[in-house]
């Protein structure tokens, strides 16, 4: 017989279900930690007991709902670093979830507190991830021989790039143009 | 003697020095037309006679402040991309001027205006001439064999990353650091 959710954990679906259907509704500068209570039912001292900023709030609400792309492990780092690199181009190259993954990181440029929340649940742990594997398949790895955070940059950077800066789509075919880029596999 | 400046001149002059410093003060959220119309002192149709959105006037107010990193030709390219990389990332590593251009890059994906006006009027034409610039020197470059435009994103996509996602400041080391791994000169 499946347990019945504690109260806590029902409020807690309720606060990132009100956030994360806010969030889609209007852009993020307009979201009120006050309507997230309102909508799901619950009073503010409940969201902030939990959560000590609107960013934190959204920014978990956002991944409850679109997990971040792990990286995978299947012993072939240049395979993991394709897939990775696919699964990033495939989610902000979507149209209904990119824009929502945009729309955060702008948001953070102008709001310090979601900045931090956006570095600390999502950036820095899959870039941690990542590193520890590069770091891990060093020798055998076919990797160039470049600094770790920057071999990083280099994969990942161009992708948001094109998103964010460019105003383009950072299709497939673009990750693995930059990855061959990178490793110099034409 | 100089030139008296038109009438047209003046108005214009008026009208990028207030939204200039109308941006400076709030989030590019708050600032509209007509605060910057009542600012500089001349009518809103005034500014819609010139420029087609809010996007666009402040965009060029930036830019009149803050002139863009001119891609230079000494005949070297590489020591030319250097100096260009350097200038980027001391732009956007400026306490002062950095925020400035991510704070708009960050509305920018909240006002499809804006970021059509900052495709258009800075990110394509400083893209065109490093591509030119890049495709002319081809063969003697003593650049690797990688689609112009990949390598671009290569270049100035990390520096960006640093900025917007990963919340850190992109230094002239940084920079350096990029450009030699693109070229794998260390």
């Amino acid at each position: 017989m499946p347990q019945t959710p504690s109260r806590t954990e029902r409020s807690r679906t309720a606060i990132l279900s009100a956030a994360f259907e806010l969030y889609t509704e209007q852009p993020y500068g307009r979201l009120t930690i006050e309507g997230i209570a309102a909508r799901a039912g619950v009073g503010k001292p409940t969201i902030y007991r939990r959560w000590n900023s609107k960013g934190a709030v959204v920014l978990e609400a956002l991944m409850e709902h679109v997990p971040p792309t792990a990286f995978p492990d299947t012993g072939d780092l240049v395979r993991d670093l394709r897939t990775w690199l696919h699964g990033i181009a495939g989610l902000l190259a979507d149209p209904d979830r990119g824009p929502l993954f945009a729309g955060l990181v702008g948001a953070a440029q102008l709001d310090p507190e979601l900045a931090e929340a956006w570095r600390e649940r999502l950036y820095r742990p899959i870039r941690a991830a990542g590193a520890d594997r590069l770091r891990a398949a060093r020798d055998g790895g076919g990797l160039p021989p470049v600094d770790t955070d920057v071999l990083l940059d280099l994969l990942t950077g161009p992708i948001w790039f094109r998103l964010l800066v460019a105003g383009e789509t950072p299709t497939r075919e673009y990750a693995d143009a930059v990855l061959d880029a990178v490793l110099r596999t034409p």
